[in-house]
């Protein structure tokens, strides 16, 4: 095998948002799978907002990526060569394999797929990492009941779909938070919010607030927090006692790192915050789904005949090329997706 | 019956700490109990740091007392008439009989008492509100596993002692803060502690924060909030992946209400409080014990017989006389009581 593989690296650490010379294009020998090992072509690669966290230098979920190490990522390709009587040449299967071309991982690392159960691109979304991530930390975390509201931002993206269509489905009223007329109306038709606030439209968290206290007139029982920044603190006076806030993103601040104005008016800084959490009996839970992949195959047999049905839908948004990685993911950390972002490889 | 009774009624609202001008001690003719009312003369009454709360007039846990009411308290007393056939004079009950002499209540908000199972009091400290307040946080929000770290405040206090002794029990390392020397000798020697601090031997909460952290060499799993400020501030970096942070009480807020000048390093402000939430999947939960009684006969069945045997210890500071209850009450807000502070009536 004297053919070649690419890979995106990390070339040096962003101060603020990334840009593309934060990244390197490399060339690499292809790898020669060891025993046990399977070595897999790239058809489509998953881009999500905690690499943002991985180009850091402190302390996150994981470790860093390396300077010069391969950005990581998790994709979806067809198996080349196998060392392992699990996977075949032919094979799809899903994988951790990085911003890259092809991928060699031990077999019991990937995850087999069947195209015939629908597109594969579904593994990298709604039935992959963020549609769990939706599903785990509304139903365990959140706890919704019939009845109650549910607020969630970033409505149409792969985490947010998910939590509003989940939590409809258990007969809760829905509210989402978008940038752009053309997300909201998307979050409503296709994925049947009862409302959806553009943020861009407000110009502070006060203005924004006042516009979804209108549209959840008993207060908000769910804030399912994956942005942070001005949608948490418009959301936080509204919350209801015993309100649940599943924490598991704050792209917001991913990049940036500071309360706007008015969050001490909000309660947000300081005693105020946890004197809130106190008097409104607040449940407020940190999480990173993988440290719950056992509950994978139930969230799978849940949400995969839903998927297969349209009761629950998806949207992808898919770029091409590996060499526009980057670009891709500096525009979706600025909301310049709508729908699950992908990089189809070939 | 044209015996009187006296209450000590809420004069004013506190600008910060309360004061003796705060309360009125006022006569009131005897209550005549109406039909399935009961009459109660109150030898015990409790005294407890919600109490601050409720004589503000800002949204927290219940109504704040109005001015002239009767200041709230549970206390424990002897049946001196009845309407009801539920209870009969000579009964002993624990109600919610308010800073008074006397209670009329209605027979089902009464809970009777047997003498012969122990001192009455119990009923206000370990075996009641504060004792079933650190039970629950304890057990079904800090989720204590054998070989964790656990930490409290006023450790010698009702709750603080009932969870270090729960957490001791379950196999924890617990790591207590108090104030003074010998209240630390007390939690060590009485309630087990492995190690208890004094806080005021630390200027600032850096300073806690080094000691804390020599005696919890494999960081905080748990740390039960019942007093905000600078414990708080000197824990909160000290938490581990995972963490659980039971929210009952923020006494060190009740009358001031400012973080310390180090919380923004502490991560304790904005951005970087819920960022420490979510990259170590903390689980924050405040909490009422009054939205749980229905666990309270879940409580005594399993803690009564460890008071009993003696596996459970308490502690009672016993002020003397209805007039004297402000006194005592503010000065356990300042952290002057040892142990539970009850007011000994007749």
């Amino acid at each position: 095998m004297s053919e070649q593989m690419f890979r995106i690296a990390l070339a040096s650490r962003p101060d603020g948002a990334p840009s593309a010379e934060n990244f390197s294009h490399e060339a690499a020998p292809l790898p020669v799978p060891g025993e046990g090992e399977v070595l897999v072509r790239v058809h489509y690669m998953s881009l999500d907002p905690y690499m943002r966290g991985r180009m850091d230098d402190a302390k996150s979920y994981a470790a860093p990526v390396p300077i010069g190490g391969t950005m990581e990522a998790g994709g979806v390709g067809e198996v080349i060569a196998s060392n392992s009587p699990a996977f075949k040449p032919g094979d799809f299967a899903f994988g951790m394999f990085g911003w890259a071309s092809h991928g060699c991982l031990p077999a019991d690392q990937l995850r087999r797929l069947d195209p015939a159960m629908g597109p594969v691109t579904a593994a990298l979304g709604v039935l992959g990492m963020p549609g769990f991530t939706g599903w785990y930390g509304l139903t365990e975390l959140g706890r919704p009941r019939a009845g109650e509201t549910l607020v969630v931002a970033a409505a149409t993206g792969p985490v947010g779909s998910m939590v509003g269509q989940v939590a409809r489905l258990a007969g809760l009223r829905t509210v989402g938070v978008a940038g752009g007329a053309d997300k909201c109306r998307l979050a409503t038709e296709m994925f049947g919010f009862d409302a959806c606030l553009d943020h861009r439209a407000y110009d502070t968290a006060s203005d924004l607030r006042a516009a979804l206290a209108a549209e959840c007139p008993d207060g908000v029982d769910i804030y399912f927090e994956n942005v942070g920044g001005k949608v948490l603190e418009a959301v936080f006076p509204l919350l209801n006692e015993f309100a649940r806030i599943p924490v598991c993103g704050m792209v917001a601040w991913y990049n940036a790192g500071a309360l706007g104005a008015g969050a001490a008016d909000a309660g947000l800084s300081g005693p105020a915050l946890w004197r809130s959490i106190l008097v409104k009996y607040m449940s407020v839970n940190g999480f990173i789904i993988s440290n719950h992949f056992d509950r994978f195959p139930e969230f799978l047999s849940q949400v995969a005949p839903k998927v297969a049905s349209g009761e629950i839908r998806f949207l992808e948004d898919i770029a091409e090329g590996l060499e526009n990685a980057p670009a891709a993911f500096i525009a979706m950390l600025e909301g310049g997706n709508t729908g699950k972002q992908i990089v189809k490889l070939i």
